[in-house]
């Protein structure tokens, strides 16, 4: 199975393309779409719809995974990171892939298995469940990466309980 | 000047077209996109996106019109009209249209001259300033074009201050 990991954010989104089995996950992908601060807010989310339809050409992945977004002490952030995900949510619609959603407490706990992981701890994690020689540098990569990996682990288990209930 | 006014919403999102000298605004279409509440969310996005794309293709519109998003009582609503209204700044800056942003205050205050107007008195006076037979059916339709109406305005006043400077 392969899956688009989504780490929305207004100046830099996360992506990470994983192929998995459900138990062995390989990376395929991981990287940044990166927007400047001075361009004006609907420039931005041009430059993030288009990065990501070029990924989801590219890759062709058969779920892309978002995190959801919460009321948060911030609510300004909030609020600007709903309309990045919202432009996600149009781009992964209108690419036909099948959208899964995940909080951030069960993507630390699928990668870390506690929900409040610090980031480099997530960083450390992805590292080793994708055996990379080396940490993914950047953390808004390595963020997307944990939100495949936790889909493709809870689709796995999933299914499982399907057969076994079978 | 062709102004697009659209009033956002996952429901129903609003939409207004008028053209105006900044005095006189004449009514060119106005509608409502709705989606289903039982569609999957990321849907009812693409449903929106594909309607404003058609707008902006059929119209034409110089600009394209925006209200303001902010942390209300209901933050959950606020996180939702979001998603819609990041959908939205994309499609026009897609689009290559201009965009324009009011605050709802602006827009009361523009069209009924009083920020805490109530939808029946917006309706009104949209109907009064278009010099339509009776007044837009769809509250939503009657928001759009109030924003639309708020923006001509405001253009043309902006000139006008610009030429008596110079």
């Amino acid at each position: 199975m392969r899956v688009l990991g989504i780490d929305c954010g207004s100046e830099r989104t996360g992506y990470g393309v994983i192929d998995s089995d459900g138990n062995a996950h390989r990376m395929v992908a991981a990287g940044v779409i990166r927007t400047s601060p001075k361009w004006p807010f609907e420039r931005r989310l041009l430059e993030i719809a288009g990065g990501l339809r070029g990924l989801l050409r590219e890759y062709a992945p058969e779920c892309a995974a978002v995190e959801e977004v919460f009321h948060s002490a911030n609510a300004k952030t909030a609020l600007k990171l709903a309309h990045v995900r919202g432009v996600a949510l149009l781009s992964i619609a209108d690419a036909g892939v099948v959208l899964a959603e995940y909080s951030p407490l069960e993507v630390k706990m699928s990668v870390v298995g506690y929900g409040r992981a610090e980031k480099v701890q997530v960083q450390m994690m992805v590292r080793s469940l994708l055996q990379l020689p080396e940490a993914v540098a950047s953390e808004d990569a390595a963020d997307a990466l944990a939100i495949a990996i936790c889909h493709a682990t809870h689709e796995s288990t999933s299914r499982r309980l399907a057969r076994e209930i079978r």
